[in-house]
């Protein structure tokens, strides 16, 4: 039944993490005390196995000179059939999986990819590229619709290798199926770091991450995975479209900035050239209280705009400050950092903590002074910084029981500009709870921070706890799910945001992108597929209208 | 003769600058020197006049609605003839514009540029988005072959306000056909800048800047407008194709970096959104010697790598400090500048020349500590960055009259990485002055300087300066010069580079595009394009393969 062709520590395929990883006791007494908290209660529940699901047979065999790369055993198929959004654990607790993958697909090297998508476009076969599967917008399930002969989900975990390190132009050329780990402990020998640190550092790829456009690490300057990419290679089911290793070039519209939140649609990307950093030798870290969070919010625009680029500048509002464990609510906390291989940031922090200080800000100032004597290693590791990265990285790992147990956690993120943003935070925050509210019966908790800062807007990730259903019924707490997102895509949209920051478009954002772009540039995408994909086999559905609407795409949301 | 319907002052049709204005006595005793230096003579040759010129009647008049708008004077088609590069300049000297559009539009605003493309698609009617036509890569020229009806110029001169202000976000809405020191003019009282200045600042557009992704005045992180761009509005022949105004967005591939590049070839960017910066209150300026270049190359990719950022880092090698008169040869000279409109930079330049220091740079510890007691702001106008700075606006002033006495002045530029950078500096100066010898019998000069700097690799910029002909004769001196552009454009490539960092790709450079890019990505923006311009009005023959090819598209490069 756990047969796999996959060569990494076994996934849990309903949730987070590696199958035989499990949660520390505190952090399941956390957890029961969150629930409880909400009003509902903890209760032991069967976890998903795999003998729990009926998964039709495959509609079609694979190619023989590839079927050593085709797995169609349940835990593969049941692993790469959804993504981690709170809708996809829901179903997974319910054990209802519409949509599971014919085949995955393990290819051994990029000629296998060409191999691949040349007999699915022959056999109308639907390619849904995996990345690392940890997509929260419904951007790797296989709901193709039934005009297509089968479908297979592409998993690259085979192509993982760091394959150059140029220590002079300090880049490297990647295969875009690593994961965060992976190219970190192949990027160290070399005294070098990606640096790029989204929450799902563990169980996304390189690939998953240029084609989403995920955020990383830092609040400014390199926000995205865009800024760290020199140069791209793509398979097409038309051929392979690589461009030039480049610092910079102003040739027309970016070819690299095309393959940049193509999600999949376009082609596969197999490798890219990534720019490197050092690792940081001087840190300067403070941890910041505002009593007034207009005043939190004044002050982050006014270090956005400073020019001193920290490369953490992360505002949490008080409810947020509770939900990650490093306040009690009574006030917003801005967690500030600097880092630099180069030069001691002992000025730029002096400098922000005036701009902080002249707009209400209190911190300890001995800890920043000691986070600067010893390069600010301790803070960084120990102190709120530390104690928020750590909840931050956990915190997937939590929503599974809670989840189980009938809660909604979700979250989603946007960006808008400061000129709107009070009445944005204010009014997003009132539909969400209001739709909460209307489709549970139950009030909603809902927080934000910002994720990362612009000169001219903030990055605010909101998160969403609530209890869909007082007695633990994920039924109808997805259902109520359904409702609440589709308030929040629409909340963000109205207010003056983007459908998505860093976490893509996907399937259940496909509605507020719509809503965001105008038809014409979405026609051009369009007509930029059909020139590379012209069956339309590749991730039908996600972000550009599949081919055959009527069909009927069915993701998280039930969007037909 | 000279009737125009343009309300600017009047532009000088065959050069740089405006009409009325002319070189100093120094400036024509240099160019002399100059000249001679180059083993050529200066004599008195009669400036181009527009009498000189016999046109083509317009072949289709304009809609009787528009037709206030649309200029066939003399005047106004030869000054919309050609751009201002070197063979633009020959041309008009040799008195042999090929290309001159029928008619000149002026539209009012944007509904008249809608109806222009309009009754242009429906009749079979080139149209050239003109800028501020200052292109150096043959962008606004009409050599739209003959399968058109006619080819006109779309001057957007008349939306040149700047329509709204956000000081909240540091924004402002402007129109596209605002010169740079229009855009400045109007933001100047809001207390702000769009601090974007490339060499033709006076004469191009904000419209124009972003369909070329021009490089502007920041040597590091801002060095393209594609990164002041917060939204565009861009009218095409099948309708308006808006963004929405945002900080940043991960939703799909980019709108805003499908028209950045676009060169015309999409539409008509009416307006945009773009970021605005403070004036610096703060500034530390530095000139630095370096005896070896290659040290001065290595102390540059220290800095890029640094995160110190400096907005000024330009390394001049040493022919290039002779042409720019900041040196005489003798040494590489790097022009170092930091700014802030929030904080003194001292300890950033403090940082900057311990680095600077450690690579064997020698510089004026007096001159560097006055720049930042007086905030940079004499050094900043008087020193070299101020005598470089002259030299760079007033450059493409004193090529007016070099070019009608038959030297050959041309720059190109590039972007490569920092592996390869050494070959490809002696590669491509090796390449070029090979092919002047051949093109010319006479020996070159080329000077190269960094204009922008990256963590990865540099953007240099090369300037050619020989004598074409000995006898002053321009004919051959452009007819050697399309020989000498043909090699360059292939050294730059062949050694690793990009055809262009920030000049755009017109058609001058689309040779060198065309092996730059993979054909499946032209595919891509072809299909992209005949989705907004279906019947391939727009610039025809710049960036994108025309729609008849066979026509033959003779731009100055004489390509059919």
């Amino acid at each position: 039944m756990n047969a796999t062709l996959s060569r990494r520590p076994l996934r849990r395929f309903w949730g987070w993490g590696v199958a035989c990883e499990h949660l520390t006791q505190e952090e399941s007494a956390r957890i029961g005390m969150m629930v409880q908290m909400l009003g509902g209660q903890i209760t032991d529940r069967t976890e998903p196995q795999v003998s729990d699901f009926t998964l039709p047979a495959p509609r079609i065999a694979p190619p023989a000179a590839l079927a050593a790369m085709f797995s169609d055993t349940p835990l593969d198929r049941l692993n790469h059939a959804l993504g981690k959004s709170y809708a996809d654990l829901a179903r997974m607790w319910l054990r209802q999986v519409p949509h599971v993958p014919d085949w995955v697909a393990y290819p051994d090297d990029e000629q296998a990819v060409i191999d691949i998508l040349d007999w699915a476009s022959r056999h109308n076969v639907a390619v849904i590229p995996y990345g690392g599967g940890s997509s929260v917008c419904g951007g790797v399930e296989a709901a193709v619709g039934s005009s297509y002969a089968a479908a297979v989900s592409l998993d690259m975990e085979r192509l993982n290798r760091v394959l150059e390190v140029d220590p002079t132009s300090r880049a490297a050329r990647i295969q875009a199926g690593a994961l965060g780990p992976e190219l970190e402990a192949q990027l160290k020998p070399h005294g070098y770091t990606l640096r790029h640190y989204p929450q799902s550092f563990e169980f996304s790829t390189l690939g998953g991450w240029i084609v989403t456009r995920a955020g990383g690490h830092y609040a400014t300057l390199m926000t995205h995975i865009d800024d760290l990419v020199e140069s791209t290679r793509m398979v097409t089911p038309s051929g392979v479209c690589a461009s030039r290793r480049l610092p910079a070039s102003g040739a027309g519209p970016s070819q690299d900035r095309m393959v940049l939140g193509s999600e999949g649609t376009l082609g596969v990307v197999t490798e890219a050239w990534m720019r490197l950093q050092e690792r940081p030798r001087y840190r300067a870290n403070a941890s910041v209280r505002f009593t007034d969070y207009k005043q939190g919010v004044q002050c982050v625009r006014a270090l956005a705009q400073s020019g001193l680029y920290p490369s953490n500048c992360r505002l949490l509002d008080p409810m947020e400050t509770v939900f990650s464990g490093v306040g009690d609510g009574s006030a917003a906390v801005m967690v500030l950092g600097f880092e630099s291989a180069d030069h001691p940031m002992n000025e730029w922090m002096r400098r922000a903590l005036e701009v902080v200080r002249d707009h209400g800000g209190s911190y300890d100032a001995e800890s920043v002074e000691r986070s600067m004597r010893d390069d600010g290693g301790e803070e960084h590791r120990s102190g709120t910084a530390g104690a928020w990265r750590q909840a931050f990285l956990r915190m997937p790992y939590w929503r599974d029981p809670a989840v189980g147990n009938g809660l909604i956690m979700d979250t989603f993120e946007t960006a808008t500009t400061w000129d709107r943003f009070e009445a944005f935070y204010k009014g997003v925050r009132k539909d969400v709870a209001q739709a909460v509210q209307q489709a549970t019966g139950h009030p909603a908790f809902v927080s934000c921070r910002f994720t990362h800062i612009y000169p001219d807007g903030p990055a605010p990730y909101f998160t969403i706890a609530a209890l869909g259903s007082a007695q633990g019924d994920v039924a109808s707490a997805l259902a109520a799910w359904r409702e609440i997102k589709q308030a929040a895509n629409e909340a963000v949209i109205k207010h003056g945001g983007t459908i998505t920051h860093h976490h893509a478009v996907g399937r259940d954002h496909r509605p507020g992108y719509e809503q965001e772009t105008p038809p014409l540039y979405r026609q051009m995408l369009q007509a930029a597929k059909a020139t590379v994909d012209p069956q339309g086999i590749l991730n039908p559905g996600v972000l550009i209208d599949p081919r055959d609407r009527q069909v009927g795409i069915t993701g998280a949301l039930g969007r037909t």
